[in-house]
């Protein structure tokens, strides 16, 4: 069954300050510090200004519903649990996860100084928004990131109906020039605020996204909203990879996995992994630029398939999106923006 | 098109001390030592044992092609360029992929004893075969290990029609009891290897495996043979993914990417990663494997879709293959053992 086509959202622009001085006052009136509000509200409305608005300004008022209802301790401070060599542990002691995340991105790249690579594990931690966030960092300050983060499950198994996976987003970053190459994703092919985003358009999804409640590969937003079964990318593949994601973020933490996240009535005390890897320790940096501008003027010299103009790498959107919206302002759905106003 | 059906082919069973002999002989005769030969021969023999003859006994005979065009310099050794804390590069110089990744599996070991994480990047080296290998030999060892290696191009970037990537395998490994749960995916959602066996039994492929030559995607292997378009899991995002993994692997290492790979005639030089995490050194063992067996007790007690009596994880199914063909010998198509006879 198609969806009916409703009314488009009416889309506002919005100057970055503005956005982040918005952000502020709601992340002031809940409690938290100017130093802890100023640097959430500067991610969220970094998020938004990236063109990830899932992970920004679309998700700000559930992330101030879970301070509200105590998931998210806004005045937690991570604590170190553990050094072994390169590896530490660290405990996010349910505190906001961006500020969890950021903690740890800078203790791995300081690790990484020290020790070439540098492996922070964190345990009981709260959602990090947009995980592309913590590679941006890392890679534009000179190191290689891989990161990963488990989450609640909303995925099934290669074979399975029933949700029990996350879709674990990993994260990798490289320094490219002044800016970076950041692979962000999800396990699942498209995350349910993209199917909800279709399902609202009327419009049916690029390539099958799940199965319907027949159990047929669907392209159709509604029908797997209603199943639950969205489809792990490469189907068997994405499934096995979520899983040892999981597995890798529960044991190195020492924190809790999907399957036990899932016992919570919302997301919370998640696990993740952050890696820096400081490559000026690994040969001289030109070298270093120079291969990794051959790898992409020989991915840009792609041939397109008919129709398309060019094939983008992970990133290139991002760093176009941030242009346009630094000039013209950050592109918001109006009934959004009304939402924060009215926090 | 649908390819027509070809008589299948005609499968004996071979124990697995008979075929690893059989590998030593030639490997012998081509002027391998015993001990490197026994190597080889062994690992050869394991790939196939473990139900993975594409990287065992059907890829064998090109191996020896390999070393006969002088691609493959049976005596050269690895040698250590470079150390920065608990990273370190080598030279593969050329030699048996399999002897490179496993000294390489074994450094990683020691500097994760050393460091907690020990990160070796390889260059100049050779296919390693199955990257399963060395996952299982570390995650039996009781560590965690995380790998991959770039390859010649042979898919096109998401949007494009030219190969300009490789397939490059991603491999982790984590223990499990005296086993080990071992994901080794290539970023295509299909191998060739797979592809041409499935034209030869005249099947179609399980889901999509790529592009027709009209820019359909299609299960029918021959076409995705023809137009050489096999598609990446997940579209884009394998896409991504396999680009960033070859990133990874030539700064690294200083190695070489797809793209010089590509220029080659055949495919050596390649650029591999090998991390290994000691996690005894990260909490109590028992917890661990606590941690480990609840979630894949979870998993696999999801509800199965109609018509499946179970979910597997990665790397169950590499254990029962591997018990079975242990006792009843191994499946080898007739034809290709008669060929390693001649050899």
């Amino acid at each position: 069954m198609k969806t009916t086509r409703n009314t488009s959202p009416e889309i506002i622009r919005i100057p970055f300050d503005q956005m982040e001085k918005e952000f502020l006052r709601v992340l002031a009136k809940e409690g938290f510090t100017q130093k802890k509000g100023k640097v959430c509200a500067q991610i969220f409305a970094e998020n938004t200004l990236d063109g990830v608005a899932t992970h920004g300004i679309n998700r700000f008022p559930r992330f101030i519903k879970y301070v509200k209802d105590g998931h998210i301790h806004i005045h937690a401070e991570p604590t170190k649990l553990h050094r072994a060599g390169s590896i530490e542990q660290w405990d996010g002691n349910l505190g906001p996860g961006i500020l969890n995340a950021l903690m740890c991105t800078e203790r791995a790249m300081e690790l990484a100084r020290e020790c070439g690579i540098g492996c922070i594990a964190l345990c009981n931690t709260n959602h990090w928004m947009r995980g592309g966030t913590y590679a941006w960092k890392t890679a534009r300050a000179g190191f290689v990131f891989l990161g990963w983060t488990n989450t609640i499950a909303n995925m099934p198994a290669w074979g399975a109906v029933d949700c029990r996976l996350g879709n674990n987003p990993l994260v990798i970053g490289v320094p490219d020039n002044d800016e970076a190459i950041v692979l962000d994703m999800a396990m699942s092919q498209f995350s349910y605020g993209t199917m909800e985003a279709h399902k609202l358009r009327g419009a049916q999804l690029s390539v099958p996204g799940g199965y319907d409640e027949n159990g047929k590969l669907t392209t159709d937003p509604s029908a797997i909203l209603q199943s639950k079964r969205a489809l792990p990318i490469g189907y068997w593949k994405g499934s096995g990879l979520a899983l040892l994601l999981d597995i890798l973020a529960a044991i190195l933490s020492g924190g809790i996995s999907t399957a036990e996240i899932s016992k919570h009535e919302v997301e919370y005390a998640l696990s993740q992994v952050f890696i820096a890897i400081d490559i000026s320790q690994l040969g001289n940096y030109s070298v270093i630029a120079n291969t990794v501008n051959s790898i992409l003027q020989d991915y840009k010299n792609s041939k397109t398939a008919s129709g398309l103009q060019e094939v983008l790498y992970p990133g290139e959107r991002v760093v176009r999106a941030r242009a346009e919206n630094l000039k013209n302002g950050i592109p918001v759905d109006k009934v959004v923006w009304e939402g924060i106003q009215n926090l």
